[in-house]
C-alpha cells in the first residue's frame, strides 16, 4: 500500500498531463503548468510523482530551481551529500551549477511546485541501487 | 461563522508572522518567508489573510507578483476592472505598473503563497465601501 494516494487524481493545482520530461525522469510524473512570469524568465509549475518515480541528476544552469513541497514524501539530493527526506511544507533552493535529483519514495506519492529558471542539463538516472538504499 | 477556520493555526506551508508589511493592510494578516532567489531578485512567501483583511492598492515597479492560492477563498482586483473572486489552485499574474489589491472575503480565511520581485509601491487603501459592494 502507498501513502498519498489521493494525489494520483491531482493535489492543490491539479495533476496536469504526462510529464513532456518523462524521458528524464524514472516512473510516472505529471506536469500541471501554473504560470510564466511576464519577463518569460520564471516558469512556475506543480510535479506529481507516483511512487518510486524520481529525474535524473541534473544540473540549473545560468538559473535555479526552487522546490516548495505541497503534498506527499520525497527525497532531494545533491552530488556528494546525503538524501533528505521530503515532506509537506518543506523547501528547497538549488543553486546554479549543483547536481542534485529529487522525486517520491518508494511507498509514497510526491507533489512539489518548480519555481525554475535557467537551463537544466539532463544527466544520468539514479540507479535502482542507489535508490534502493535510501 | 467563517469559511476556512482552520487556517487560522497555518496552512501547508505554516501561518508565519505578524505581517511586516501591516501597516499596508487592512486587518490581520501573517507573512510565512519560504525562500529567496540565489540572486537575491526573488522572494517566496505565504500570506494568510483573517477574513476581511486586504491589502492596499498597489503597484509592482520593475518586477511582477504571481500568487498561488493554496486554501480559503478571496479576491483580486486590478484597477478599472472587475474584481475577481478566487479559491483555492487559482493562480494570478500580476504585471509591472499594475495597480491592484487582493485580500480574503469578508465570511473567509484566505492564503495564498506570493513569488515576488521589483518594488511595491503602496497606495490607498481598499474602503470599506468599495470592499462591502464584493
Amino acid at each position: 500500500m502507498t501513502k498519498f494516494n489521493e494525489l494520483e487524481k491531482g493535489g492543490i493545482f491539479g495533476k496536469g498531463i504526462a510529464n513532456p520530461y518523462g524521458k528524464f525522469f524514472e516512473g510516472d510524473t505529471f506536469l500541471k503548468a501554473l504560470a510564466t512570469s511576464p519577463d518569460e524568465k520564471v516558469s512556475v509549475g506543480t510535479v506529481t510523482f507516483e511512487p518510486g518515480a524520481r529525474n535524473n541528476w541534473h544540473i540549473h544552469h545560468d538559473g535555479y530551481q526552487i522546490l516548495l513541497v505541497t503534498d506527499g514524501e520525497g527525497w532531494y539530493q545533491e552530488e556528494g551529500k546525503a538524501a533528505q527526506s521530503l515532506k509537506q511544507g518543506d523547501v528547497i533552493v538549488t543553486k546554479d551549477g549543483i547536481k542534485h535529483w529529487h522525486g517520491a519514495k518508494a511507498d509514497s506519492w510526491f507533489e512539489h511546485i518548480a519555481i525554475t529558471t535557467g537551463t537544466p542539463e539532463w544527466l544520468e538516472p539514479v540507479s535502482d541501487e542507489e535508490y534502493s538504499k535510501l
